[in-house]
């Protein structure tokens, strides 16, 4: 009996270790280049003179996109858009060695593209010049990133304690090469979703003001799902919400004209927030800066609502989902996360 | 007779179109950061004020990489480190969208790690401050890369002469975030190495330099393929090159301990360099640097193998494979060139 049970266990084991190691069947992958602009200095270029911008280009203020397709995918690929001072990365490897957004979701069937927008990561080329500084700032990002308050984690929060996964979590920040810009970032995700074809969007925090233009400018745009929307909520000029004051800053709406605003009445759209968000002001900015920001995509919901849209707000720990921080697509639990996300996609038919 | 020959031909065509289409079956893929420092601010952080420097810190100068493991992969992966304005784009789909080095040898069995080296792409967070213009130079890349002498293309270059693919290479460049740092470069990428395991080093250009400096560092590098290196070339003291001078600029070997250069006579290296580099001094720059830098390479070859070394300089034109550039793994005939390395490899027992 006692033998019986061993190998029992083992078979169980063995069994998840296959689950685990299940290789992904790749039909096709690569990178490309989207969207962007081109820029041509005066006069005429003298090949012995190559240094002088004369009659020279630059292209920048595209995206860079790598893409894979699995074998006989869904319908819809997922368009994956970082956010603040991160790049394609955020959806691959968690910060303790976990499998992210990008494999978890071709593991379900989906194509997925995932971006460095304009003036970040391998799509560093700005049209704007930058200056650079390394300035020490993560006891910011571990707060504002709601991991904790520093030095200490949240208690029960989803993500690891390790030492080395806060390292690799600072190291997949990376700067602005250029001026954030919505406009030109929006304009490039338009492209990508042009070569792409219909997608689903997943944007991050900083990218979901841009990803709202994105379906504005682009109807290709079949759904969005916004993790933490930090900025950039547009609402019809007659309908602007009531800035919202923080012990971070003052969140304001964003106005743009109503045919433009009706765009995001047309398509499903899911924003998920995390855990350890207070409801009532408190005095740590961190904190309060995702009160505001919460209540805000509660409006938005609210209005897009009432012309007709689709927008569910979903805070994770309403459903039961809790210790979240910024990046629930890459916490501990994202398979949970994802689970909520592949629920939504499937009710909207996006599967 | 007819019927038979048609259907002949669309079972070639569909062979041929099976062969394009077979999918990548991929064990394991995922991100990691290797290598790099931490600055911490003096003083004490204080969370009421985030924006404020002190006692927060900062980690910058590691390599980013994004490695795929096939099914029964090689003993040996490869680790492929872009050149100068360039990411780990390089490897991935050509210019003119076709299967780059990281597709072919993951076809070919080698689990591959592409690499962004620190202080570019989403290796983007440097201690060191820096400033990024957007200067007008597409044509001296034009140029210096040898797809011709803008606006003509070489005679049989292999290059495509398709405009969208000019916009790709161009599009793939991105800037420094930092000063371009041999040391640190090499430190990092010993850190991809020992995350790797034992491998075989891909090296492209100003990558040539960093790519011997990690040899020296660390001895889990098994094998270098350099893919026309631009300078960097290490000597003994004693053994230095006379200075090279060309109408670009005049190039000079690097001085190191005997020790230090005599762990690359412990390995086998591949040097490749493509066509239209003159054997004559010539006017033009972008040419004629490229006639110093295949001298030195040769130079170097004869000091390495004289103290034991194994060290092979390929110019593809002599070999009978005309028209490349600057980048020999991603030109129309990238395949060609890939079977140079897989001969070099089986060769040396590397597979």
């Amino acid at each position: 009996m006692k033998i019986l049970l061993k190998t029992l266990a083992l078979c169980v084991m063995a069994g998840s270790m296959v689950a685990q190691a299940e290789p992904l069947v790749i039909q096709e992958q690569g990178s490309f280049s989207a969207g962007g602009t081109v820029i041509t200095a005066a006069g005429t270029f003298d090949a012995k003179k190559p240094l002088e911008p004369a009659g020279q280009t630059y292209h920048g203020d595209h995206a860079s996109v790598f893409y894979q397709i699995p074998e006989n995918p869904h319908t819809y690929p997922i368009v994956m858009l970082h956010g603040a001072g991160q790049s394609s990365r955020t959806w691959q490897t968690t910060p303790d060695g976990r499998e992210g957004f990008q494999n978890i979701f071709l593991r379900r069937g989906f194509s997925t593209y995932v971006v460095d927008q304009p003036r970040r990561g391998a799509a560093g080329r700005s049209t704007v010049d930058a200056t650079l500084t390394a300035k020490a700032d993560e006891q910011l990002w571990f707060n504002q990133f709601r991991v904790g308050v520093w030095p200490d984690y949240f208690k029960d929060v989803q993500f690891s304690h390790d030492k080395a996964a806060l390292n690799q979590y600072f190291r997949q920040m990376t700067p602005n090469t250029g001026p954030f810009d919505l406009n030109v970032i929006s304009d490039a995700m338009s492209a990508v979703v042009d070569k792409s074809g219909p997608a689903i969007l997943f944007t991050h925090s900083q990218g979901g003001g841009p990803g709202w233009y994105t379906a504005i400018k682009n109807d290709k745009v079949k759904a969005i799902v916004a993790f933490e929307p930090g900025s950039g909520f547009v609402f019809p000029q007659a309908e602007m919400p009531a800035p919202m004051p923080s012990a971070f800053d003052t969140l304001k709406g964003e106005p743009v004209p109503m045919e433009q605003f009706m765009a995001l009445t047309k398509i499903p759209v899911l924003i998920i927030y995390g855990d350890n968000i207070p409801d009532k002001p408190v005095a740590m900015p961190a904190q309060d800066s995702w009160r505001v920001r919460l209540a805000m995509a509660r409006e938005w919901r609210d209005v897009v609502n009432k012309h007709g849209g689709d927008v569910t707000v979903t805070h994770l720990p309403e459903v039961g989902i809790k210790g979240n921080t910024h990046f629930p697509f890459s916490d501990l639990n994202n398979v949970q996360v994802a689970d909520v996300v592949s629920q939504f996609l499937k009710e909207k038919k996006l599967e």
